[in-house]
């Protein structure tokens, strides 16, 4: 023991246990978590290397591979928030010199080029306004164009709340030998995807959105194609905690320890996707869409219109215009801090012009948007 | 709606909710989280840009600085375990060419090895058979020979059981203007450190050993020094998720978007440093030095012995030597099976020759101990 040094207490808090308000989170994430969930996770711990948590490993990824519908081997948690999942996938596919070729059109797709450009890649990019999506026809010309070895689409645009479609991308990519990387952070659970038929080779998502769990562990899955480009690398990795040859050791039959898992966040994950698939894929993506119609017509004859055509628009994330001579921050303040209801606001092109109005998981109920609009009128005046 | 594929169920599993064994972790960590913590991590979420939420990370900032007797305004808890801590360490303040000197005397001074020799470092290393520590002089000429960036030296290694003595450490890197990168993982709430007193430049460590908590949120400090070397870098960091310029402005001032943070483990890790407050610092390294030296003497009454010299035996992790004859994995197995308790094999040069047994944070107990010995005695046949 050393004891020659006093301990200085200057940042010692005496604090009382914790207390904090019970708010809706109706913002683009996260969402308030199934109660199911957090109780799963107030669950006595396993080590990372117990059977009885590799058998749970296992179930969380038979069930993300269903909810992604994909037969991907290779579909994992990654220990950290949807951040990292998406930083995953360019980490392990991304050697210095590739072309990446990235569509931009919201927040994310911007944090996309950021990222990608960190791991050397020579970054090209398709833009669209803000709310909009590409046409295959765009797609198609600027895989023409580019050649990239990586195509990466945002299929949930949660800065805008647009929703790309993907069919028949991953054909236009196999002919130029393009991987399709997709952001599916505000989609998986709560819009309908179906990664295997799109021909999609690295996805990602969350785990507090559609999933209804709480944030921190984060789907991800490749292809074969993707896995044979990893497995070609000629250098390592650049990203330790996120390689997926030494994950897969962990995932696979080998069990190498590489991290310590998450452990409590697993048991949510697993119990939030358990409660998906005893609703039934289908059910739950129809109840998202018919949640949000209900949101739209609620708004609507309130006088408040949508920012994205009807066509494209997300069932999980609405952006909501805000009425001219609105001030937009002092009514989602009010919104949080008079009635427990939280709400987002716009980024980049979008800031000051809308509200981001989410819809998914567990809070994915004819309530939450009975309760939000019966705010909103007292808030607006209406 | 995409409503012309069907859905594929062949990966939709029929699972009831979670049940696991209730496992007494005596293993290397996760430790048992204090049951205060799961349950405020059972606590209805918030946004994480909640003024309530960011409140919070005040106060983890704060009980932070704390537990590791620091001043530093740059501390806060990475949003993953303790791996991608020890990943933000290098990755900020490595830059291509950069002479890393490390000391290698166990699995994870090795794992440094491998990070930083992907972040570019040109990797020095010295090396003792795992177990042992480097003395002051060994050091000193290691940092005269090499004039290393960055020193990085494993303070509690997991793998070995070892603390390795870093006053005056901190002092020689100054008159090689070294930074003094250092790993304590398995020392933090367990172990006396006192980083500014030491001269310590960057640190991680994480929640599920001597915090008590559960494993997810990882604390991590950086000086002034290791600061100034990160804002003058020529190149981005080339990791988005921990970068901690970008990170700096979340947990700063600015509360500028970066990643939704795991807002549950947040609550625990919140609560779990609320204990360590509440029992006192000192306190909390006493009670885990007393318990160890009665597990230490427990372990000899039954012809046990311990593989570290004991003036450098961590209070929180204990390597046993496996008794010539005895098949410990055998004995690890019946341990976890028929007790309900886990402990650790060895790994690396170890691997075969030890039993791991840690007493973290709430584990810390003499019960722990008694239990641990009586399933011992039974096992073993004593």
């Amino acid at each position: 023991m050393t004891s020659t040094i006093s301990i200085n207490d200057n940042h010692s808090l005496k604090l009382s246990p914790l207390e904090v308000p019970n708010r809706l989170l109706l913002g683009p994430g996260p969402s308030n978590a199934h109660p199911a969930v957090l109780q799963a996770m107030n669950t006595t711990p396993l080590g990372h290397l117990d059977p009885a948590f590799l058998a749970l490993m296992d179930e969380i990824q038979s069930l993300l591979r269903y909810v992604w519908q994909t037969e991907n081997p290779h579909t994992i948690a990654v220990s950290g928030t949807g951040t990292a999942a998406m930083e995953a996938t360019l980490a392990n596919t991304v050697e210095p010199g590739d072309v990446v070729l990235i569509g931009v059109a919201g927040y994310f797709g911007n944090r996309l080029v950021d990222m990608a450009g960190r791991y050397g890649a020579d970054v090209r990019t398709i833009t669209k306004p803000w709310g909009q999506v590409f046409s295959l026809d765009e797609i198609s010309t600027a895989l023409e164009t580019h050649k990239p070895a990586i195509l990466a689409l945002v299929h949930a645009e949660t800065s805008t709340g647009a929703r790309q479609p993907l069919e028949e991308v991953g054909e236009l990519c196999r002919k130029y030998g393009t991987l399709l990387l997709v952001d599916t952070v505000t989609s998986l659970g709560g819009v309908p995807i179906f990664l295997d038929e799109w021909g999609v080779d690295l996805a990602y998502s969350c785990s507090q959105k559609g999933l209804g769990c709480s944030p921190g562990a984060s789907p991800f899955t490749m292809s074969a194609r993707a896995m044979e480009k990893l497995q070609k690398r000629e250098t390592k990795v650049a990203n330790w905690y996120l390689d997926m040859l030494l994950l897969g050791k962990y995932w696979g039959v080998e069990r190498t320890y590489h991290h310590t898992a998450p452990i409590n966040l697993y048991y949510g994950l697993r119990e939030a996707l358990r409660l998906v698939a005893e609703e039934g894929l289908a059910s739950c993506w129809q109840r998202h869409q018919k949640n949000v119609e209900y949101l739209w017509e609620s708004l609507e004859t309130i006088g408040l219109k949508m920012h994205v055509e009807k066509e494209f628009r997300l069932p999980t994330l609405t952006t909501v215009c805000i009425p001219e001579g609105v001030d937009g921050k002092a009514v989602a303040k009010q919104l949080l801090l008079d009635h427990n209801i939280e709400v987002g606001g716009g980024l980049g092109e979008l800031a000051g012009k809308v509200w981001r109005v989410g819809l998914m998981g567990f809070n994915s109920r004819p309530e939450s948007v009975d309760r939000l609009v019966a705010a909103l009128k007292e808030v607006l005046g209406k």
